[in-house]
């Protein structure tokens, strides 16, 4: 049965750093799901036009068709359920959607601010005023004057003390083995890892050494990303 | 087999507004668990020695003794498998965990600055040098400089939006019942709701009405707790 994601490229081709994107491909590779991967980008709104959404993750699994990282991740887990979960069901399912609005609100938010110009050089050349005009729309500046790598450090070290806590106790957020709530918090700093000129995003040991070892995870799917820090410059691309 | 639970009092033997003994006391509703409780202030440090912790809540279940309000909530689900769990195992523990750290490190900073005049006020008067002194060495500052319910309800709003999406598709945290997501964030509301000489501290109707379903739950066990403006003031009381 093929199995297609859609999944947004920037100014190379092979560069992948939709957060959402990334959800999803880690919770597929969590259930030993073949996937095969399209390219899109922003404005081929067309192309996903039968998904009824204009944004990526979508998936199209057979004759099923899923957008929106979670919806796709519970869609997984009921359509798989001899696959090992990654949202889980009632009290487990609740508690991975606060998490991941606890991500959306306050992690990603503080991501954006120390990458917001790496992310726009990440962008395929083509994307980028449709980009620039929506974000700056979004956030009521620029992306010059959102752009803040001291604050949004700030903000992402405060916003990440609950992970730390946990990360205290266990190797990953889930427990001694990773599933939903680390796919979700992966996802955002996998994004901000992939655009960023100057990596490390995550200063932290803590965190940093979650981040490597979901990296490493599943066959190394994220360890064998490619950066932005892999290409050259742009203008010798 | 008897069953103790030590529970922190103020101004007025009844006023039992401790964030960490609403927990636990949700908890033992949730399990059916009857359980005699103990009034205990601040500085009867003796009287817990035996536990080896100077904090409430602590319990004694026959000859087990727990500290430590998370730990109790643990321990309730080991010793009363037969019971509705509170945190659940796996993924569901982990996950409580997280969110527990989030209340600690989020919510409760937030009502804190919202209360911190009021809670004093609450307090045993036997108790307020200590309570201040411990205070304002944790804060660095004094508790009048500390108060700042303006700055402390914009703290609290933005603190709050992953639970109010949440409570947009679910009458409680947890799903269609309360559980052990919801006792840990109750509490911390509950404490302020006491203490509070002008309530409702939530001021925004989707976390205020669950609340409001909180304090109904488990036979209206929120509803019947003494607050501060059921006793008149402290130079009639």
């Amino acid at each position: 049965m093929a199995r297609v994601l859609y999944d947004l490229y920037g100014r190379d081709e092979q560069l992948r750093f939709s957060p959402y994107c990334w959800r999803v491909r880690m919770a597929l590779a969590h259930k030993g799901l073949d996937v095969e991967v399209k390219p899109w980008r922003f404005q081929q709104k067309d192309a996903i036009a039968f998904a009824n959404t204009d944004k990526v993750p979508v998936l199209c699994d057979g004759d099923q068709v899923v957008a929106d990282s979670f919806a796709i991740m519970r869609y997984l887990d009921d359509a798989y359920p001899e696959t090992p979960a990654v949202l889980g069901s009632g009290v487990s399912y609740q508690r991975a959607l606060l998490f991941c609005h606890f991500v959306d609100r306050q992690i990603s938010p503080a991501l954006f601010r120390i990458v917001a110009l790496d992310l726009l050089a990440a962008i395929h050349p083509d994307d980028r005023d449709y980009f620039r005009a929506t974000r700056e729309a979004r956030f009521g500046c620029t992306l010059e004057e959102f752009h803040s790598p001291e604050q949004g450090q700030a903000l992402l070290y405060k916003a990440l003390a609950p992970v730390r806590e946990v990360l205290r106790t266990s190797p990953f957020l889930d427990g001694e083995t990773p599933s939903g709530a680390d796919y979700l918090l992966f996802g955002s700093v996998m994004w901000a890892n992939i655009v960023s000129r100057q990596a490390p995003v995550i200063e932290e040991p803590l965190v940093g050494d979650w981040f490597k070892r979901l990296c490493a995870a599943h066959n190394g799917l994220g360890d064998q990303a490619l950066t932005v820090r892999d290409l050259g410059d742009e203008q010798s691309a």
